[in-house]
């Protein structure tokens, strides 16, 4: 398995490409599998990097780019005008054949652009969707747009019913995953004009659709499938992990308080191991872009190393379990049970 | 001041009026400068509730009603057709000038609708927002719009922005408040077409604006006037109560494994107790909706006793700050700075 790290665009400052160079040596010890890793980004900082971890594995492939996205880039320009920058050469790689996947911890937009642009979308669906992971009280569940598709229409969003579902029985196992569409009331009449108008594509589909949730079903009655437009996917995932994030935070500043609070916390030290692991996006690894014609795994913009190699080990399951033919499978099988409502043509027109 | 206290709409089920006539016990007994609590709905179920608390205050007056908006109901239609709703009739007291303010914790569309149609907008004031309190490291901030406005025209976020600062000012008493546009990405070039539009129109304005802020901002580095649409703004507020609640779950469950681990819990059991009173909804009550020409606090869906309580004091304190006059006033002095951009007339046409 050949993978392609985008080492270097967007993330400047302390993170790149030390992190991702990191991320890369980890995942080089832990996967095996692994025949090679090209690291696109500048030659000279991934060497230096690389050479901080003593790594000289043969796997390694660095690919020299000159070119550097920055985060206020328009994507779609930014994949124009700069065809030397890490991310493109990263997805060049997988158009030519040399990689199987691309791991990109960078521009999101850049790397949803470039991978559209480049290895265009599979049979059936228009605009790819960044497919996370969110962790329930048993599991987790596949939240779907992640951000992806900003202005995205109803249609995408049928779509991306189909592909989470594809995700949620083929990668996660789970039998016959129900969807839940992400609107402010859980009766059918709540929601905005757009969700209003998935929820009709979507309940007169064939799909299992259990119809609108909220904030609190994320974790207390969890579909498997949490469908949204790639903004407010983007604003639940964000808003989730701050909230986490910030609620530890106000924990630990009053548990230092006192010495008897201090205490009572390094007693109950492995409980709160346990939250953290459940609740740190680190462990989750990278989210897969669904719907394009290839393998694009998308890390967390402010990646540790760690999660870097979950993002690696995302893709080598990625490539291991042949999820886009299942999708391309499951879009046509759509299809012709729902005849009259077919997701890449008529129903375009009827919404 | 005289309250007009939604017990019944909408609620069903084991919480109302039970916990809304709870409520408005327990401000009866600590407000002392209320003179009068109506309270709308069904006369024998309210009478029932009271002699439960074994209540003879003489300042409780029963607004019979025969009329019940349901959660399913459409909002505008709910208003049109249940004219002897519970809902309805609180809006009449105030419209008739025998309550200063409206309480609910109903059908929030339904409330808006009410208000807004009986009680029309302010001055300057197209559409009413609901501004909602969230905690953030060291105080609170202000979220506007929560839900009344779910398919938001950029114009009236930007009347939401002048608001939410007369709240954050006036009410919270922040100086000069610095106002963040809720986006999925920090940069200026980052979110959907709509919030693009809204950013242009605040970049370009006298207001205090800081730009775009995503999730982590809302803790880490707070703005005091968080603007978005009554979608996203719903659909953050409902995150972010959802995960803290789940994060407490998931840690009590974990604290519970062993008997060493519950130890330590009970000997550190006042931080977690003050973790839960800041991120506990019921202690910031209701929201206010801003916009209106009256005081129409909105409390939580499944409010609590404490919660109506806590709602009942929110307009207690609105009808005291005199909020709505320091609006109409901000707006009128926003219009002179900006002759170019007036909010309310040639924006509308640009936008």
């Amino acid at each position: 398995m050949r993978i392609a790290l985008d080492a270097l665009d967007a993330m400047g400052g302390d993170y790149a490409p030390a992190n991702t160079v990191a991320g890369a040596v980890m995942a080089l010890r832990e996967y095996p599998k692994i025949t090679k890793i090209f690291l696109t980004g500048d030659e000279q900082a991934v060497r230096a990097e690389l050479a901080k971890h003593g790594c000289t594995d043969p796997r390694v492939e660095i690919v020299h780019t000159t070119q550097v996205v920055e985060m206020s880039d328009a994507a779609v320009e930014a994949v124009r005008k700069k065809k030397d920058s890490s991310v493109s050469r990263a997805v060049d790689l997988v158009k030519k054949g040399e990689a199987d996947a691309i791991v990109s911890a960078g521009h999101t937009g850049a790397a949803v652009a470039a991978t559209t642009i480049k290895l265009r979308t599979l049979e059936g669906i228009e605009r790819p969707g960044i497919a996370s992971y969110l962790p329930t009280k048993k599991n987790v569940c596949v939240l779907i747009d992640a951000g992806a598709n900003i202005d995205a229409k109803p249609l995408h969003l049928l779509q991306y019913a189909i592909m989470g579902s594809v995700l949620s029985s083929q990668v996660l196992g789970y039998k016959n995953p129900e969807i839940g569409l992400m609107s402010i009331g859980g009766e059918d009449v709540k929601g905005s004009e757009f969700t209003k108008d998935v929820f009709k594509l979507l309940k007169g589909s064939s799909l299992n659709f259990r119809g609108n949730i909220e904030g609190h079903d994320l974790f207390e009655h969890p579909v498997e499938v949490v469908l949204c437009d790639g903004f407010t996917g983007n604003v639940v995932l964000k808003t989730a992990e701050a909230t986490a994030s910030a609620v530890f935070r106000w924990l630990k500043r009053e548990l230092k308080r006192t010495p008897f609070r201090m205490l009572g916390a390094w007693i109950a030290r492995n409980a709160f191991r346990a939250i953290r692991r459940k609740t740190n996006y680190e462990n989750y690894g990278g989210s897969p872009l669904l719907g394009v014609d290839g393998i694009c795994i998308i890390a967390h913009g402010s990646s540790s190393p760690l999660a870097i190699k979950n993002a690696v080990r995302v893709a080598v399951e990625f490539i291991e379990q042949q999820v886009n033919p299942k999708i391309v499978e499951a879009v046509r099988s759509y299809n012709q049970k729902n005849p009259s409502a077919r997701p890449a043509e008529s129903v375009a027109d009827a919404v």
